[in-house]
């Protein structure tokens, strides 16, 4: 692999599987000024604490020049993770916890623990494209189970892949707020899953980045609350704090410390972060649980003015999901609607963003063509209802027009 | 290869390459307090523009919450990088420049694209520990060459080894000063490195952790100004900033900026930090090239105490580099010492760190026993004196006891 036109080095062999995913080209397509930005999973900026956040790095900064030196990760920030994760029914102890910049950090290290190159990962049909690209960095092939709308994780599949055989060295698993689905598993489906992983000896990595963030009554207990051998749980500051904070952990047993520890020195020096201090100089404010509180207020108000729009904007037979958790709302357009075209157009004519259901289709699965995903999380109530509506305006036009039926239907 | 006595999940077997290092234990063992510490490249924290930053990122927090949001890496950054790079003699546009979370970030980017698992990469006998974990988790075999401590690398061995072949897929080296050796490359050493590289088509990293830390004259041109599709260069603001700031960068062919960019995607999202903002917002209040007139002069004040020292404190034969540039000397004892027993030795009886050699070895390579590596860059002058004098006292009265001779000697 030598890059274009180059007579430099060559690139090695595995970066073919390197690749710029469609996705980055609608991401930057959307990102235009003027678009009513429904496609990316970014958190409100307003709801920010930037100015309590700076206001605590500068005072622990005037007083303590060595929160910029090398060290240790903060020890005081896995305690409090520690203390965080009870909410997430999750018994554990700070020295299970191991501190990453954020959640795709953790996923791209237990991928790399846990993987030799050529080895199998699973993930659902439809899935965070972002563990696809850690997986593909670490050598690992994809396999795929399908997803139900109203349980998740399609478990009759699942144990029939297993029974089948070869089974995969780990499985990747989203139980609340599901991106891009929006769906949060039962507690009944919680428990067969975990005891499948530990039956069958499969590993999950569970991604709860938005496990914190739940709108309707007390959150279910994460995967991680069912075993604790078998289930490595990846948190994340960046949807309850901020991104550029990059902070996030991984829970996993002991013995995974040391190894996590000596990978994590090899790809950024296992350091303290000024990002670990300010989340923990802003924790041990005492902020941190009104700052959650009014995180799940808003985004509530924002997921109920998506769904009353949903429902108003899109023709009899769509069907959705409601979620209690998360950034998304997974919808399913009836008939054979090309969304991907539905996308340009809504764009150009309507000027909003969503992302198609093919954008999120793991390697090998049936990209659904008809489905497309909208983020809840960015823009004001008022903003969600006009660009909802803009895109059901574009649907109706388009089919009018005959232009967004699928080729193959 | 499964955590000892677990029954849980089992790590990939490439993972038994992954080892705590000697060094890490006798890092351990020299934190603790009392101890004067010259066994670490850790910059004075006294010299951080600690307030100053503090203030930089409160005042940007409270004007500009969308610093804390994910987007782009901050480009303004990669402006001035490009700018500083002049004073390393290099011309490169802000399009060839790649920010990392560290220099250790981009060696373990770079390590990754190059390599293919079995590939061979190449270091010096004595060199950073940190390259050998990012080569080590790229599944790289390492090969070495010999130093010299007039010229750094020994070209002619390299030409040689590259003659002989196969030739390595990269090679990791340091122009100025050199960690552990203290040595920076003449002008024709480095001319003749470059051009080998190009003619052998092997592509070097150069690590340039410390060439804005020049103590002399006005530094010498980095390798990457004499060949732009040949040697990537790693350069950071640990050093002249602060470490927790986790901001470094790569210059590179713009070709690899899209592969890297979807590596370190995969690796930890390749999102503007916090730590990036802040030092945006520093350079931008114009304050750094004063603040690293500073640090020049302080750090050059320190390197002269050490020299003094050393030269007081060793017995007659003892060789020792002079330093133009960064953090380290090497010393060289004469007749055949244990530095690994001297180290614990000056532990308990003098409380004073250093690092032995044999700490430094690349795997494969004969340990240099008799060899220690001190750091002059955290310790006041007057300490820097009392702890060289100390360890000299040590193997005197070592020697007289004659307990630090080397068991093969």
């Amino acid at each position: 692999v030598t890059p274009e036109g180059a007579f430099g080095p060559a690139m090695a062999s595995w970066t073919a599987a390197l690749r710029r995913s469609a996705m980055e080209d609608m991401l930057d397509a959307s990102a235009l000024p003027d678009i009513i930005p429904l496609a990316l999973g970014l958190p409100a900026p307003e709801m920010f604490p930037a100015a309590a956040l700076g206001e605590s790095i500068a005072s622990r900064l005037r007083t303590d020049a060595r929160a910029l030196q090398y060290g240790p990760p903060a020890s005081e920030l896995r305690s409090f993770v520690a203390a965080l994760m009870r909410r997430r029914g999750v018994a554990c102890r700070p020295e299970q916890v191991f501190l990453t910049a954020g959640a795709q950090q953790g996923m791209s290290l237990l991928a790399r623990l846990l993987i030799d190159p050529g080895d199998t990962a699973m993930m659902e049909e439809h899935g965070y494209t972002g563990f696809q690209q850690a997986l593909a960095a670490a050598g690992a092939r994809m396999a795929t189970v399908p997803s139900r709308l109203d349980t998740g994780i399609d478990l009759d599949a699942l144990e029939r892949a297993f029974a089948r055989g070869p089974r995969p060295k780990l499985l990747y698993a989203m139980a609340d707020g599901h991106n891009p689905l929006g769906i949060s598993m039962p507690l009944g489906a919680r428990r067969r899953l975990a005891a499948l992983a530990r039956a069958c000896r499969v590993p999950i990595i569970e991604d709860d980045a938005y496990g914190m963030l739940s709108y309707d009554d007390e959150p279910l207990p994460a995967l991680r609350s069912f075993d604790e051998d078998w289930v490595f749980y990846l948190g994340s500051f960046s949807k309850t704090l901020a991104p550029a904070l990059r902070t996030g952990w991984i829970v996993a047993p002991e013995a995974f410390m040391s190894p996590l520890g000596s990978l994590k020195e090899s790809s950024d020096i296992n350091t303290a972060t000024l990002g670990q201090r300010v989340v923990a100089s802003f924790v041990a404010s005492g902020r941190f649980d009104d700052h959650l509180a009014g995180l799940r207020a808003e985004y509530a108000r924002r997921r109920d003015a998506m769904l009353i729009a949903v429902a108003r904007a899109f023709p009899a037979g769509t069907r959705w999901t409601q979620p209690r958790a998360g950034f998304f709302t997974w919808v399913e357009l009836p008939g054979a609607v090309d969304t991907g075209r539905l996308f340009h157009a809504a764009l150009e004519q309507e000027k909003v963003a969503f992302l198609p259901g093919p954008a999120f289709a793991a390697e090998g699965a049936t990209p659904a063509r008809s489905a497309l995903r909208l983020s809840f999380s960015y823009c004001r109530p008022d903003a969600i209802a006009d660009g909802v509506g803009r895109i059901g305006r574009t649907l109706e036009a388009a089919r009018a027009a005959g232009a967004v039926e699928t080729r193959d239907a």
